[in-house]
This record gives C-alpha cells, structure tokens and sequence, in this order.
C-alpha cells in the first residue's frame, strides 16, 4: 500500500477535519440552547431594534430564533466546508501522479473521504476548501458577535433586560462590581480574532505559485486558529445562553407607554378608512408628535390629538374609538395580529421552533452518518490491512 | 401589493445576484479557454514544479488542467452563494413582519428566488450570503493569481517556454522592451484586492446588532467591488490564455540532460531489484550527485555511475542495461508510464478534459436554467400584475 | 530638466500626500469639535463604563477629551505617514538611475519634498510610506467608530443622555421614529469599511517581487479609498459632535441612589482606619451586597449595614458618621477628589483641554508650513523654469 | 506606591515592548547582513528586471541595498511603536483617576517610559500603539517576502544566478532534489501570516466602545504572534542572505549579447545627434526589433542595422562608429556612466553602503541607549523602594 505523496499535507486535511467535526457539533448545541430558551420566550414582549432605537415590539423568542437561523445557514457552509476538507489527494505523488497501480479510490474509501482531488498537479495545489471552511466559521462567530453585543447591553443597568449567569466578571478596585459580562466579552473578542485568521487563510492562497510550496502547507495554521478561535467563541455562547435569567416586567416596562406600536395604527388606520399608507403614516407622525409634545403616554392615547392629526394632514377628523386606539397601540396587541410567515406572533414563533428542532434532529443525524462513515472507514482499513499481512 | 419591508437591502441582494450571474458566466468562459488550451498540450512536456524547483516531468495540458480543476471547484462555491443571494427577505416589515396577509412564498416566485428568510429578524440582519460569495470570488482569483505569477516567469527571458499575446507592455524609456507581461500583472493586482474586499465584507457583518443597522446595508459596497474585480481578473486571464504562443521546444529543453525523471528510475530499481524505496531512492540519490559532479546529463548517463552508487549504498551493482537506464530517465518515458488516475500520461490526461468539458457544459445548463426561472418569474409577476389591473 | 522614471507612481504619491494634507485638517476640525463640546462639560457628571457596566462617575468632557488625545495621537502617526508620502523618487530612471546629469535634489526642492528614496531600485519598489498613511488613518476611525457606537446606545430610549442633531434618520414604515442615530451608524459603517482598505494596502505590498511591478502601482487604489473613507467618517463625527445636545439632568439621574462611587469609600476606609486595600474593597462589597438587597440607594446608604459588612469582615464596627458614608458614595464628591493626573476633577480636565489646544494650534502652525513649503516649491520651480526659458 | 489600575494591560505593553526591542535588534542584524553581501558585490553585474523582463543592466550590490534601505525605513516606523508602547498608563484607575496622591511620572521613570497617556479614560482604551507596530512589522515582512520570491527564482534552474545555502530541502520522494529553497519559502510564508495578525490586531480596536472592554485586552494576542512572526521571518532571511553563493557568471552571462542595455544608447543618440529622446527612443526600438529578427546579439552590434532604423525614423543614417555603438550597448559600460545619485555605478553604491553602515551604528547606538534607561529604570526603582522599606 503506498499512498504516494511527498508533503504531509493529506494529514493536515484530516485534521482539519477532525477539528470541524467537533465545530459542527459545538454549533449544533448553541442552536440546540438557543431554541430551547427560544421555546420559553415566544410570549416575551420587549422593544424591537432597528438602527439602535424602539422599532416595532418583538418578542425575545423571535430574536433568539432569528440568531439561531443566521447560524444554522452557516452551519449548512460548513457542512459544504466538510466535504471540501474530505477530498482525497493522496496518490498525487509529487504532482505527476506515479507509475505504480495505486488504487485512489480504494485510498479515499479507507480514509472516509467523500471524493478525489483528480488532477495530480491540483492535489498538491489544494487551497479553496480552507478558506470556506474559515469563512463559514467567521459568519456563525459573526452572528454570536451581534448577539453577545447586544447581550451586553440589555443586561446593563439602563436596559436591566437580562441577568448574566455564565462568567460574571468582579473587579479588584471597584468593590461594587458583580456583574461584568465578561462572557459575551469573550464572545465578541473571539469573534474579532477570527477576522485576521480569515485574512491569513486568504492569502496564503494568494501568493504561491500553483503547485507544490510551503505555503500551502502552512495554510492549515491559520486554518486551525479558526477552528479553534470559533470553538470557543461558540462553547462561551452556548453556556451564556444557558445562563441567562430573563428579566420579563423590565422588557415589557421599556415599552410602557411608547408608541413603538405606532406601524399597527397606522396599517388599521388604511384599513377601516380606506387610506393610502402615506397618508396614515402621515397622520400617526403628527399624532405621535403631538402626544410627545403633551407628553400623552401611548397607553393613555387620546382620540382627540389623532383627530387633530387627522385635521392637519386630511382636512377631517377620523372619529377612531378610544379604546380602539389604545388597544391598537397596545404591544401586546401588535405581537398577536403580526402573524404574517416568520413574523413575532407566539403561534408562529412556535411554529418555526418546531420546525427548526426537526431541522437541527437531521443535521445531528447527517453528523453521525458521518462519525460512522468515518468508523467504517477505519474498520475495513484495519481488515484489509489484516489480510495483506497474513497473505 | 406590498413587500413590507423597510429598507432597500433586499433590492441590494438582487444587484449582488445580478452581477454574480455576470461573474458566473465569465468562470465558465476561462474553464473553457484553459480546457481548450490544455487539450493542444496533453503531449507538450515542460518540467513540473515543486518549492521553485524541476521536480518530475509534467505537460503543460496536465497543468492547465490543475489550473481549470480548481476554479471548476470554486465555481460550485459560487453556485451557493447564488443560492445564498436568491432568499427573499421580502415581508419581513421593519423586524417583525406585519399584520398584512402578505404572501411571502408569491413574492419569492415573483423575484425568482429559491427560499426564504423566514424569520423576519433573520431577514433584516442577513449577512452570510454575501461572505460566501466573496469567498467563493477569493477562491477564484487566488488560483488566477497563482497561473498569472508563474505565467509571468516562464514569458520572461530566463524560462523562454510562453510568449505573451494578450496585453503586452512596452517602456517608453528602455527602447528594447516588448512584451511586459501587463495582462498577467493586472491578474495578480486585481486577485491581491480581492483581500481587502474580503476583509471589508467579513468586518462588515461583524460589529453591528443582530438586527437592522446602516452596517449591513452597506455590506454590498465590498460585496460589489469583489464582484467587479473578480470580473476584470477573469476576463483577463481568459484573453491571456487565449493569447499565449506555447514554445514546446524551450520547455522540452528545459529537460534535456536533467534528471527531473529520477523518481521513476528509483521506482523501477524497486520493481526489478526487490528493493525498498528507501533504498533505491539512496541509491538513485548518490548516482545523481556522483553524475552531477562529472557533469553527465541524464541522456547521457551511464550504468558505471549507477552501479558506483549501488555499491556504496547496498554493497553489491544493480548490472541495469545502459539504454534502458537512459530510457528511464527519459521525460517522455515518464509522461507515458505515469498513469495512475489524475496523473500527466497524455489519455489520462485527455480523458479528464472529455470529462470536464461534459461538466461544464453542465454548468452552463444549471446557469441557463436560472437565466429561465428569472425571465419566467417576471413573465409571471407582469402576467398578474396586470390581471390585479383589470379587477 | 528630466525626471528620469518610468512609471508613473510619482505622481501617484503626490496625490496621496494631497488627500492627506485635507484628511489631516479634517482630524484636526474633528478634535477642535471634540474640545469644545469637552470644555463645556467639565462639570456633567454622568456614569463612566468598564465592560458595559457602571464603573465610576466621570464626566462628558473627560470622556470626550479621551477620545480626542487618542486621535490626536493617531494625527501624529498621520504626520509621519506624509513625510513617507514626500519622499522624492523621481530620478530612479527604470531601476538603476541615469547617466544624465540630474540633480535629484533640486527636483525633491521643486516638489516640496521632505526628503528622497536614494537608491534607485528601492525608489520603484517603494510601498511601506502608504501602509503607514492607512495605519493612522485605520487607528483615527477606529476610535470614532468607538464613540459613535457609544452615543448610538447613549441617545436612545434606554440611555437619554444625547440627542441626536446631525443626521437624524426617520422611518417610511415606522411612524413614530424620528431620531435614527444615522450620522454615528455611517461613522461606524465607514470605520468598518476601513478594515478592507488596510488588508488591500497591506496585500499589494507582499507578493510582488522587490522591483518594479504592476503591484505597486494599484498600491494606490486601497490608498486612496481609505483617504475617502475616512475623511467622510471623521467629517460626519465632527458634525454629529458639533449637533449633540447634551441631557445633563439624565446622565446624573443614571448614577442617582447607584453605588458607583464605592471605591472612594473603600479607599477612605483605607486611610481612615489604616486598613488595607483587600480588606477595605471586601468590607465595602459585603455592604453594597447587603444595600441593594434591602434596595437602599446609596443616597440614603446606612453606617448600621456598613458596620455589618464590616463586624463580618474585620470582627468590629467601622463607626463612620452617616453624612460622611453619604458624602463619600456621592458621584459629586468623586468628581471632586479625583485629581491625580488626567483624572476627572474639573480642574484637572480644564488644565489637559487647554493645554491640547496649544497643541493642537502648534499642529495647525506645522500643517501651514507645510502648505507654504509647498506653494514655495511651486513658485520656485516656475521661476526657474521661467528663467531656463530665456536663457 | 500604589499603581492604580484594574487591568493588566499595562503588563502587556510592557510585554509587547519587551519583544518588540528584540525584534528592533534582528532587523538590525539583517540590514547588517545584506550590507555585508551587498559590499562584495558592487561590481557583480546582473540583469535588472521591471515586470518580470530584463530591464536595464543593475549590480547585486545595488540590489541588496535597496532591500536593506526599504528595511532600514520601516525600521525608523518601528523605533516610533516603540515609543508607542513606551506610553506609561498607570495611574489611571478603572478609568477616572484616583483620590490617592500617585506620582505618575515617576512611575513611568520606574518603567523606563518615554510618557504618560495622561487622559485616564484614554489611557484605558488604548489600540493605536499597537497597530502600529504590527504595520511597521507587516512593512518588513512584506519586503523581506519580495527578495526571498525572486531569490527563490534566482537559484533556481532556469536563472542559476544563485546557490541556496541556508535551509536546503530535499525530497523523500525524488532523488535528485537537493536544494529546495525552503528557507526562502518560509520567509514568504511567515510574510503572509502577518497580514493575518495586522487584520486581527486592527479588529480588536475597531469595535469596542471607547473605554476599558475585553477586546482591548487580547488586543495583544494578534500583535505578540505578529512579534513573533516577524521574529521567524527576519531570522530566516539573515540566515539566507548570509548563506547564498554568488554565481557572478551566470548573472554575467543572462546579460550576454542582450539589448537590455538599449537605454543608453538612446541616451547618447540624444547627446551626440541633438535629437529629441522620443526620437532617439524610436530608432533605438527599431534597431532592436530588427537586430533580434536577424539574430544579431547585441555584443555584435551592426551599425548598418541601426542606420537602416534612423533611416526610417529619421530620414537619414547616423553614422555612429560600430566600436562605440558596441560599447554604448554593453552592460558594464552601462553601471560605469550610470552614476546619478542613487544609481548603478559601484562607487555610489559604495558610498551609499558606507552612509548606511554608519546609520545602522547610529541606531544600533540608540537601541542601547534603550537598553541602558530600562536598565538604569529599574535600577532607580529598587534603590528608591530599598530606601522607602527602611523609612
């Protein structure tokens, strides 16, 4: 049996490999955490973001899966990155192939591989599979990145949404300190590194002559950096998510009274008077200016002032009901008639969660097709090998 | 109608997927111009590579081919991050989706994409796509790169193997100069910015909220300018490729008298002599040096030197015919018995270009089938569009 | 007269160091703005953060000040990097000089030049002066990047420390937004942008071989891209910095009944009772764990739970007056004593705002001498071209 | 004595300085190096190439030196980041500053540093020191990576103008490789992973919030592995320039009956026809292209030939004598009048290699006088807490 291949880099392939079969299975938990506390939350009312500021209301159920979908996507690119890095080069001899009756095909069988680098010179100059590999971990450390930073915020004392049970960071001068985040510190600061491990994978690719050179081989340490780099951003995150204790009246208190609802007016609005959309958006802008200006929480909403508005921007008055308008005001209203497909209502969220779970049952299911393909492999070698010697 | 979304990043994805349709069809050209190139050449024997040295005899068609085997890979990367550019964030609203019975999986149809994001936070802090098509362009323009370095060597005076007919440079301060390779320097120069737009893409998906911020809306500026350069690299080394004059004779010369065959003279000593390939190779090894020193090329070489070498390592001469020593060492010898699967033996060789141009024209049958899903979809949205008028 | 070069990157430097002469002004405007918001906040108390939380008071001015020294640092890197860009190496002729007799110094005179690559071949292969130009124009958005991340969080719902004046974003969906921190987002966006720049200079540097190439001479693509990107994120800080209102009330109402204080305590327990520092921090922490699970604010702070905190510490009472266990945990009193150098105190940041506006005049002083030196140059190379005319 | 500071950060600017004087001390020793080989060779005549093609005739002194120039440059960044991370912190408290009468400027005495980072918020959110060192570091990388390329092509078969003698590798499967430049291949491939580390180091600082965050603190990771990367680097290529052999023949002979000298013929048509250069450029062109059809070298040079081309060009013969057409065309003739500051002569390039001797010495000198106030700092600091025990 010769395997005829002068640079070790069919080894570091492996290794590789063996490295992002533990990746897959760390990104599977984080999923597995994130739907879980997801599955407790689709009822969780609190303010929705866009560019820093109260958007719409949400539920944290809906974010927590939102995060779990961006990294079950990339989980799909690292799967893609599995089987580049379960190419088989061996039997490429230094780049010419050899005149020995080398049998590549058995070879990948005996190593678990999924198919062959054909071409000789190709084999020696393999380098596109690192870099997917590394760039589908950049984009799951991405997403645990946006995570953590907001994490850190909402659990500080001016959001005061969660509590931090994972690593809680102290301080030996500032004797008040219990709290710091330092978990999903870890989280962003990993998830920072992974850039310069992507840069470095890069361009090891780059500057080599197509063929046989040391950069190619050296590709594997920054690719290895990543592995590890995303390993632990996505363990930290697993446990932090784990940890959290969710502060429910503090998220719903940050919607009290605002009028972070206002879309839902404005859409009823078009709907029972027969409006365009400009022109209710119109009306609800003025309404919601004046009630700040009168300083009128939108839980106490007067028709009076939507009148007004109404005045102004259409030259009559709406004559909405009062309790018509605080309820279509009201958050809790807007999460249950949001029930458009992948929308924030709690019917739909779990819809989604249990479609996700059977989702994230297969990818553990296609991973341990892989262990024992792998196990197989290994197995038949070892026969094989057995009845050589004993011939 | 509504699509009910608040920002423009799902007319960005369209603009990505547009001109990554453009960049596939360019990928598919230069596969096609290296294959045809490489077809002319599964006889023209050059010396193969490996850390800047003759290694082993190749052919240039081998070459080629290692050359169009790696951006064939690539090209498949791309293909998912097409898919990864045809999901529809359409519906999402500002985050949370809306109470509007929009139907989501209609819109996709319309815009001729192949799934959804479903969850609408999800939709609104979507980056991953975008990395892998950077990623998969990265890919690309390294292996271009890669050709275009050693292209731009064996056009020079030194190697003599290539002469230059796409761009070719002159100075208008040193009279003698005529053929600056320029369109292989272009190739490396765009390949050596893709890094920074691939840096600029990943930085961009990696600070902001997991949510809808002026970051990911701007993610298409590196995205664009990957998919621009990218372009102009491939459409250059396509030209290039087309242009090149192949000197057979200097890279046959290159060969005569080297011992870049050596490997398979060990190889045969093994087979005829039972020896281990440790063994020859110590053998073969010290009859090149002893050679060398007396300066005797290898179509010159001669049994005495072996057997001196035989002696010294194994204590006994190895008797091997002179003429079939030479033969041994004979490049073309070397081409012709190197069959092994993927390797430079002239059929095997021919038969992967067969195989290749079958795969392509595969490709190209995959990318016209989404030219037709496009075309039909807005067929159809303009079919609808114009019943919903009438009603 | 004849400059003897080939290539055109000669002029290429000049254009760099001509966007760099306005981005070092732009720096320059950016950190006045900086230093007047600072020195009208010497005395607005507000929280100061470690790791996302509460750490002690300090002040917007010292804060601000903060984030001006940093930059002004960064103009200091910025005003080497043009020295690097007016480096004369005109004269090189195409690697080895000329044997005309040109006198390369007085064409480095006509230029304004600051000095010349001598060597003719390191004057073509030149590239390490426009790495350091995007190394200080990188550091110098990163750090608005920093702020801009701060006020997005600092002037929304949650916070109310800042409003926004510069570009406030509204929503076409959202009714009632109107203050999107759009200004600081594209300040964070182009500071993002700028990773790419850095990666794409830093790359065109490596592969090339030393020696004239076309590498080089695109050198100047991601050089000039990081001058637009970060003269338009350091415009729009300085417009955002100059359009803040500051909500002096909400930031001294964060810090109302918090224990932020409390290293002061400890520290004055430490020179009160000549305990030492460990000791002192326990005691005060076991107090602020005991206050705040009995939800007394430390504006009412009571010695009974301190001498608990410390009979469980030390094994006695502490006997510390209640005015002064007030006094002490006041963000006020903090303010007050903390006066070692470049501390808060603000007299302290007073003294630091004066004394980097004399520099900041004495960077503008040098920045106009170059400007003359420049318009010297010019004037005396036309007068001597003037001259060689009418001889 | 009493340093206030929570975090370790200041450590880690010692640690980062500490490496860094290493680092200063082994570009010193590879600029010492390339002089060394670069003074033997002032009169070794070679081939110079722009876009990979003979260009004009240089020496390999004139070569090394341009490396050793491009060095020394980047070296003056790196004595700057020096300074930079010579920047004193402590003192500064978790961010405010402190009630405790600390000298900072005497700790900053203790530790040998240059200055204060005064503002105590800027001092805890301090990047830019580091980046810039790792670009200085990424600028000697860079060159070093372009002389290992072309001395990897240099030693190889086809130029031969070269004999690795540093890192020979050999081949476990081809029996005739004996030199494998590895050496240089590592060179170039730690030059490649430090755009890797400047990538990393750039994004620790780009998205934390301006003050103390776990990001800054690993900030030191990237730019230790840089330190070190650049360390590998250097060493290597010291080792490698030290151990070429010099084939001055081959370099002699690549030159042998080329028109690479064809500038100076140009030149001289200028000074002794009165003819415009564009003029002279043309004939000179033409001459070539139909002295290389007819396969004429230029050590052969006909004057007929170049009369035919004047007649072309110009209209009438030059009647240039064929011995000085011949010399006017031979390389040696070309580094002997080639001696504008900065050129090819061999007396330039010995001065110029006398100038840097001395400079290396100069900052050889200011290295130790370095060494000398670490030294003498903490020299004064055990003294002064000798006395302050008795006290």
């Amino acid at each position: 049996l010769m395997v005829a291949r002068t640079q070790p880099s069919a080894r570091q392939m492996l290794e590789v490999r063996h490295h992002l079969m533990r990746n897959l299975c760390r990104t599977h938990d984080l999923q597995e955490a994130l739907l879980e506390l997801a599955a407790q939350h689709t009822g969780t009312i609190m303010p929705g973001y866009t560019h820093f500021r109260h958007a719409q209301p949400t539920t944290f159920g809906h974010y927590l899966l939102s995060v779990s979908d961006a990294i079950g996507r990339s989980t799909m690119t690292l799967e893609r990155g599995y089987h580049l890095m379960s190419l088989n080069e061996l039997g490429c001899g230094a780049l010419a192939g050899t005149s020995w009756p080398v049998d590549r095909d058995l070879v990948s069988q005996y190593m678990g591989m999924e198919g062959l680098i054909e071409n000789t010179n190709d084999a020696v100059s393999y380098t596109d599979g690192y870099l997917v590999v590394v760039c589908g971990l950049t984009n799951v450390t991405n997403v645990c990145s946006r995570m953590a930073l907001q994490c850190s915020y909402w659990s500080g004392a001016e959001y005061g949404f969660l509590e931090v049970g994972g690593i809680r960071g102290v301080s030996f001068m500032m004797p008040q300190k219990t709290n710091n985040p330092n978990g999903f510190e870890r989280v962003r600061m990993r998830a920072g590194q992974m850039l310069g491990h992507l840069s470095g994978t890069a361009a090891a690719g780059l500057r080599a002559p197509h063929g046989d050179a040391f950069e190619m081989l050296h590709l594997t340490e920054p690719t290895l950096a990543a592995l590890e780099t995303a390993d632990k951003c996505v363990i930290r995150l697993t446990a932090e998510t784990r940890g959290l204790t969710v502060r429910k009246k503090n998220m719903l208190a940050a919607l009290r009274g605002s009028y972070v609802a206002a879309t839902e007016l404005a859409n009823q609005i078009v709907r029972d008077y027969k409006l365009g959309y400009r022109t209710a958006h119109k009306i609800v802008h003025e309404f919601v200016v004046l009630s700040e200006e009168q300083k009128v929480p939108a839980n106490q909403a007067q028709t009076k002032l939507l009148d007004r508005a109404a005045e102004e921007v259409l030259g009559r008055k709406l004559g909405m009901d009062e309790a018509r308008l605080r309820e279509l005001l009201d958050p809790a209203y807007f999460i249950r008639v949001t029930r458009s497909k992948g929308g924030v209502a709690p019917e739909e969220v779990a819809r989604m969660i249990a479609d996700r779970r059977q989702k994230l049952a297969d990818a553990r299911t296609r991973h341990l097709k892989r262990i024992i393909t792998l196990e197989n492999a290994q197995k038949k070698m070892l026969a094989d090998l057995h009845k050589l010697r004993q011939n």
